[in-house]
């Protein structure tokens, strides 16, 4: 698949994203208006039933069915060292996900919520565990370059990591009413921190700090690799796939386009940690109307990553200082995106059963 | 009930509230250090699922039957007026809450959680709707009176209001693993508040004031009202119970003692909303180790709240700029107990499966 092909698959994709439904967010804030008692509001809850409303086009929008995506590739960049991870971390992580025994594994079945997981460019192979659980292999590398020597990856496959993205989002689409997307993958947050250097304008001392567990020392060397990684490849903020190629990585890449074809069919997307938040830093610049499909679990301990959703202007949900990109913090949020919708739909209005009031 | 043999049935309450177990507390520590991977943290919910442990003796806590209990009481000083509610209100949103109608009760439905109401101070009777749910009635009085006058109640009716709350607690221990403390009532904003300045040591300027839909003409009129309260009684802030009395109300007593009584159960409470926190400082007022067994919800946008929040050591769960107390709150952050639970009894760790990691 050539370049230009390749824009025009999602070039397709880009047109078919809408902003959210202006009449449809009226009519549910009226609703909405009618339900609290004038001393008593729900707050951040009814703004998140009016953006469900707007999404969806619906004033009854379905949020029964869950799917979580965990898009796994390793970055190159892995080999500077630092508290990265290893794509034999990655393997395991990736096994213990497919036979169903890691904490996003047992948030998913308290959620009610199926789990995939999606082989965009992990150093290893999976194939031997699929059948243990859902695994969709689009690979388009075994890992990215190491960006502090030259561009992570190709133009080319950062075309082709977002048309993975598409692609899956479009596979399931007619069964999934709300997409969660989380990744897996070694030396992620330091490629999410380059790509938010970038969007951001802001010095890469501010991103790549602190947040609990990690050691100054460590701190510094994730802002040196970045800072090597940006002077090396100059990567150009105005243009996403040029970020992307640069000092992304693949499944960033595949989540910027889980984000796009979910939005392309007005899916819902609770974001879950830094990377995916990247990579709807990414699918924004290439579509902004996709930020209207975007619901952000949890602001994380990273810095990089609060200053992607202030960019975003996205108000996590949750703030529990977890450091956790998997899906764990998406499926934490999804109980509030469901009790918002019971909101809009389980609760009867003063017109409807004569009470005065609803409590 | 006169006041000493009160205070002893209040004292064998206080006595058998014990601090968290320590070496339980270690065991649930030792078991999550094993399921994250090295980068990545569930931060604020493994603090949860370490506290669930050590409140109830258990590593694997049960968290199953939810209970939510909604205090319900109307203040004198709504007489002052303001965006304080009215007795009518109280009695429509009771009755609303009583046929099922209500936020809360969709709510509770999605949680798996019961509602009982509880009247202890309304001034308008709910009997002929009890039939509707359930209604535990422990009438102390019709409301309290006008704190800016003199006292709210006496220190009789107090103790009284406590030991109902203690009372409702252990008739409902043995079949319910979690308390939601919730109430219900006119002006109870104001008594929240007036309790807040007395055991913050604040200025009523600083608790008072603002959040969402409150008009810069209404909080100078709070707090007017809670100034003239404090001087026209002058609370005894060492003595739990003559605050009450003097400046709270008798669901907010009620709070208290079903606090206390579910800590001396060694049962977890969430705490929703101003007034239930303020139940909560009286409660610790009487008795400090109570605090072991509180889960905040929620902090909402009232600013006395958090001053007590802050006091009481108390990070919320949940910041959705919510202004409720009536249990909505709490009972959205119930997935999140229960999420912090299944981490400690369903995540299998390496020694249990040979596998390297949870991821």
């Amino acid at each position: 698949m050539n370049d230009s092909k390749a824009l025009s698959f999602l070039e397709t994709t880009f047109r078919a994203i809408y902003p959210q439904d202006f009449d449809c967010r009226q009519q549910a804030e009226a609703r909405l208006a009618q339900l609290a008692p004038p001393q008593e509001t729900l707050g951040d809850l009814l703004e998140l039933a009016v953006d469900l409303a707007g999404m969806t086009r619906s004033l009854t929008p379905s949020v029964a069915r869950k799917q979580v995506v965990v898009m796994v590739g390793d970055h190159g960049v892995a080999a500077e060292g630092g508290l990265q991870g290893t794509p034999e971390e990655t393997r395991q992580m990736v096994h213990n996900l497919l036979r169903g025994g890691a904490v996003v594994n047992v948030l998913a079945r308290r959620a009610g919520a199926e789990v995939v997981v999606v082989d965009v460019g992990a150093r290893e192979d999976f194939n031997e565990l699929a059948r243990q659980g859902t695994l969709i292999t689009k690979k388009i590398g075994r890992g990215t370059v190491n960006m502090v020597h030259g561009p992570a990856m190709t133009r080319t496959h950062a075309v082709m990591a977002v048309e993975a993205g598409v692609e899956v989002a479009n596979m399931l689409a007619d069964t999934v009413d709300v997409f969660v997307a989380g990744e897996m993958g070694c030396a992620s947050a330091t490629a999410a921190t380059a790509i938010a250097a970038v969007f951001t304008g802001r010095q890469v001392g501010e991103l790549a700090g602190g947040g609990s567990g990690i050691s100054e020392a460590l701190v510094e060397h994730r802002m040196s690799t970045v800072e090597k990684a940006l002077t090396r490849n100059s990567p150009n903020g105005k243009d996403g796939l040029d970020v992307l190629a640069k000092v992304g990585g693949l499944e960033i890449g595949a989540l910027a386009g889980l984000i796009l074809g979910a939005a392309a069919k007005r899916k819902p997307v609770v974001v879950d940690g830094f990377a995916a938040t990247a990579g709807a830093m990414i699918a924004w610049s290439l579509e902004p109307f996709v930020r209207d499909y975007l619901i952000c679990s949890h602001g994380s301990a990273e810095p990089g990553h609060l200053a992607l959703l202030e960019k975003l202007r996205l108000r996590p949900l949750l703030d529990l200082n977890l450091r956790q990109g998997g899906g764990s913090g998406a499926l934490l949020a999804l109980p509030l995106v469901e009790a918002a919708v019971a909101l809009l739909t389980e609760v009867a209005i003063s017109a409807e059963t004569g009470a005065a009031s609803a409590a």
